[in-house]
């Protein structure tokens, strides 16, 4: 019995805060990690960049919305749950990824949580756990779960590592290199192969 | 951020084995654990009696296509998740839901399986753990999340316990007594409305 656990961005749905910086032209929004390594502090700065521009959540949720699923996500995706159980582990936002869920037909999304003020502007953030991906998979397997996880990031190797497969999706070429570990694939199709690759009923 | 966990028969769709008794007339299948205290025991003779009608899990998988889910199950689970993260939580087994599944898009759902040999009879079953809803709960409050279950019978009783909150939905008379801890609902709005309720996003 098998749960298959999915990177939310870069996997199903375009990188968040890049694709928001670039439709609206916002260029500090771009800044991730790599340019300010405390998470805190580059959450903070977000927030205060979203204010200065008078972006409420509505707004936020109207520019995400356009974005729309990546390309053949939504085939996959509907694949996947009718072979699969399926659960999407994701450092986003619920509030963010909403617009996406919704053109996904909702499916279970783990994540964290945005703090909407009265005016409707995003006071604050809320992270349900640290390393809540690879804790998640943890979870399943003790759940007698055999677990198969895919994603594209650094920040998902943990869960690569914990999972009983992990699978690279569109990984950038530092990230290949440094775990060879784990099959490398590009494309819906090459996913849908390693993952029946790794279940005893295919 | 909450986890809505929720029992399947009774809840969304009808209790399978009675219903597939009824629809292919046959009496024995209708004995439940009320009637054979020893559940292994009680799915032998299960098995061994669909073996004697000759019935294959295609045969199987028709019937219960033809059940379909409860009326206005589709429309609340659609609600639910566009609203809270669901997992359904049943001790039916996938290829039983898996007709029902379709029709109400392939929620996540942690169950058990059954073995289906090359003939396509059903030789064997296998629970993925016991107690596994109650197990299931604990391990989404240990990855932070709020807690809200519904279920309808003696079997949803520990995993309604150990959740944040525990909802009663068309439970029998001797349920509902035994266990008044439990707020009682008895249909779709009502169970939304009790949902909603231990939300303090609502």
């Amino acid at each position: 019995m098998e749960v298959v656990c999915l990177d939310l961005e870069g996997v199903l749905v375009p990188e968040i805060w890049i694709n928001f910086a670039e439709r609206t032209g916002i260029e500090e929004l771009k800044a991730t990690t790599r340019d300010i390594p405390d998470y805190d502090v580059l959450m903070k700065q977000r927030l205060s960049i979203l204010d200065e521009h008078n972006l409420g959540m509505k707004d936020i949720q109207e520019v995400i919305d356009d974005m729309g699923p990546m390309e053949g996500a939504r085939d996959f995706l509907g694949w996947l749950q009718a072979n699969f159980q399926v659960v999407i582990l994701s450092d986003t936002f619920y509030e963010f990824a909403e617009p996406l869920m919704r053109q996904l037909d909702w499916p279970t999304l783990f994540c964290h949580r945005l703090e909407v003020n009265e005016q409707g502007k995003v006071a604050n953030y809320h992270l349900r756990m640290k390393n809540h991906k690879r804790e998640a998979v943890v979870r399943f397997q003790e759940l007698n779960f055999h677990t198969i996880a895919a994603g594209d990031s650094y920040n998902d190797t943990h869960m690569l590592n914990q999972a009983n497969q992990g699978i690279l999706f569109k990984a950038p070429d530092n990230v290949i290199n440094e775990f060879p570990q784990f099959p490398v694939t590009n494309s819906y199709e090459e996913l849908k192969a390693e993952i029946c690759k790794s279940s005893p009923r295919f």
